[in-house]
């Protein structure tokens, strides 16, 4: 137990009066547990909505502001929220130009979503939907049919919030949507597990001296244990993983993620190492980020994030951004 | 061991060629250990240059761009950079305006960049010093005569950028600086040791169940050790600690600062705490932070900073910054 609260039960409620405190930038409704865009609705711009557990911060919270989300439901710790926060969400984010759902692929996320779209929709607000499904570690896991959300979240997210923001109407926001998707894939790998303030201890067991090849965002088992290995080497199976699967044949975008427990300065020695080896395969790095954005509480680790990038997601990715996590050209 | 490293010795040299990779907007020199703006020698501009041993990211690489630091002269871990870094990145930066030192008061950066100032002056570089010193828990400690430099580190390397890029001339710039130094208090906790890679293990003993208040950023030991405490405990004694010495009769700055090991939901709840202390004993914030920005590896922990904000330092503050890990306005 080495956590920074006061009671399990308090946790979420007591980071999101934080997070009103920190950034009165934004409209945070801690009750009901929404964070919007202050100037929202913005006429004429389609709204982009997403939300999952906590637990995974700057994820979905540290996303919304112009350029990118229009509001976020954080769930209890690696909980999904409930369809009344999305619903809340798509009222107060609505010009009228219809709302994007952004979800990662998990059962409870899905379920909720989708309740909460047919609320919306009955409520008259236009509502499409698209499903984050990048992790290529496995097919099916403890909480997914198909396969994880994970870190193209943060690409989808940013680069559907620039379209929108130019002024995209709802189906084409949508369709950039699920190319940025479809052209990501990731691999995780955990160091060690993480810790929930309910449980007050790891969720799983990983003995010093080993790691897990293919770890959720949950600490999800991945495809393999293995004796510890050294950053030159897990980036070789994580970047070739990740390649045998997206077979890019131009330049890519590139997230090296940090599960939350990683220190930046070994972060940035790994994305050394992921930079080596997607050189050795011949593939272009068009951009680079580096950090703990789609995060697994203090869990050590960290994950590869590729996207197939086209001049046009390559220019909504440039595009401007203003959020507590993201931000750059505003 | 849950390190994402190869071999400890090359920890420093892996980070810097990474960071390189995904920072092309900066120059940086793997080899000699210095990252460099771009655009330096901006004409006409004093620079300002800044360093400290390694484990603390983003600080301080991750504080230079535009409207902050020049240059960086990262060290190996925990230890000093070497005097020759910093005459490099001295002359890669000075413009003929000079440039001024940021030092955080440890024994080894103090020697070193007294004797870099003394070598830069030799070569016609004109060099002022500011001493960083604001952490409140101890008066001399393991590494340090007299107070440690901590999260103050990143209000002055903002404040003193700032001042710079507007124009202001290195007598200002170092006042401005030793200014935002004497008006900012800090004080840490640590719920967990950090690893070091060289040690490959704890650098200090913390039962579980325990925590040291008054920590370093190395993990120097604080000022006492006591069974853990909850969130809200933690910021009653940090923030009345910080506000005994600092004395604030108006609104301040405000840093929540991560050491690395602890997740942003912790850290946010956290900072709803000292927002909560900071009102029951009537001081305004001006402008809060919350991030893990001056770390201690993987330690788990939070610091709080606290700079006494007039008019004029507040509107450097805000003033645009262009950075790895600071970003706004730009």
């Amino acid at each position: 137990m080495r956590m920074l609260i006061n009671v399990p039960e308090t946790v979420v409620a007591d980071a999101l009066r934080g997070f009103a405190a920190a950034h009165p930038e934004l409209t945070v409704d801690v009750e009901n547990r929404v964070v919007v865009r202050r100037d929202a609705p913005v006429a004429g711009k389609v709204a982009l909505v997403s939300g999952g557990g906590s637990g995974h911060e700057p994820l979905h919270a540290g996303f919304v502001g112009p350029g990118m989300l229009s509001a976020a439901c954080p769930g209890e710790v690696f909980t999904s929220p409930v369809p009344d926060q999305m619903v809340r969400a798509a009222a107060a984010v609505d010009s009228g130009a219809g709302v994007l759902f952004v979800v990662k692929n998990y059962t409870g996320d899905v379920l909720n979503f989708d309740m909460a779209a047919e609320l919306a929709e009955d409520e008259g607000v236009q509502v499409a939907r698209v499903l984050v499904d990048d992790d290529v570690a496995v097919s099916d896991s403890l909480y997914t049919a198909g396969r994880r959300g994970t870190g193209a979240t943060l690409f989808v997210e940013k680069i559907a919030g620039a379209a929108a923001e130019e002024g995209a109407p709802l189906e084409r926001v949508e369709s950039i949507a699920r190319r940025v998707n479809a052209a990501s894939r990731s691999f995780g790998v955990a160091l060690s597990a993480c810790s929930t303030p309910a449980k007050g201890g790891p969720t799983f067991d990983l003995p010093p001296g080993e790691l897990e090849l293919g770890v959720g965002i949950h600490g999800e088992p991945g495809r393999e244990r293995r004796p510890m290995m050294t950053s030159r080497e897990i980036a070789d199976v994580a970047v070739d993983v990740v390649l045998d699967d997206l077979r890019p044949s131009g330049p890519v975008l590139l997230l090296v993620n940090g599960m939350g427990g990683t220190p930046l300065l070994e972060l940035y020695g790994f994305g050394a190492e992921v930079h080596r080896v997607l050189g050795e395969r011949g593939v272009p790095v068009a951009r680079t980020l580096v950090g703990s954005y789609v995060t697994s509480l203090d869990m050590a680790g960290a994950s590869v994030t590729l996207c197939r990038a086209d001049e046009e997601l390559l220019r909504l990715w440039d595009a401007p951004v203003r959020t507590p996590a993201l931000r750059w050209g505003w």
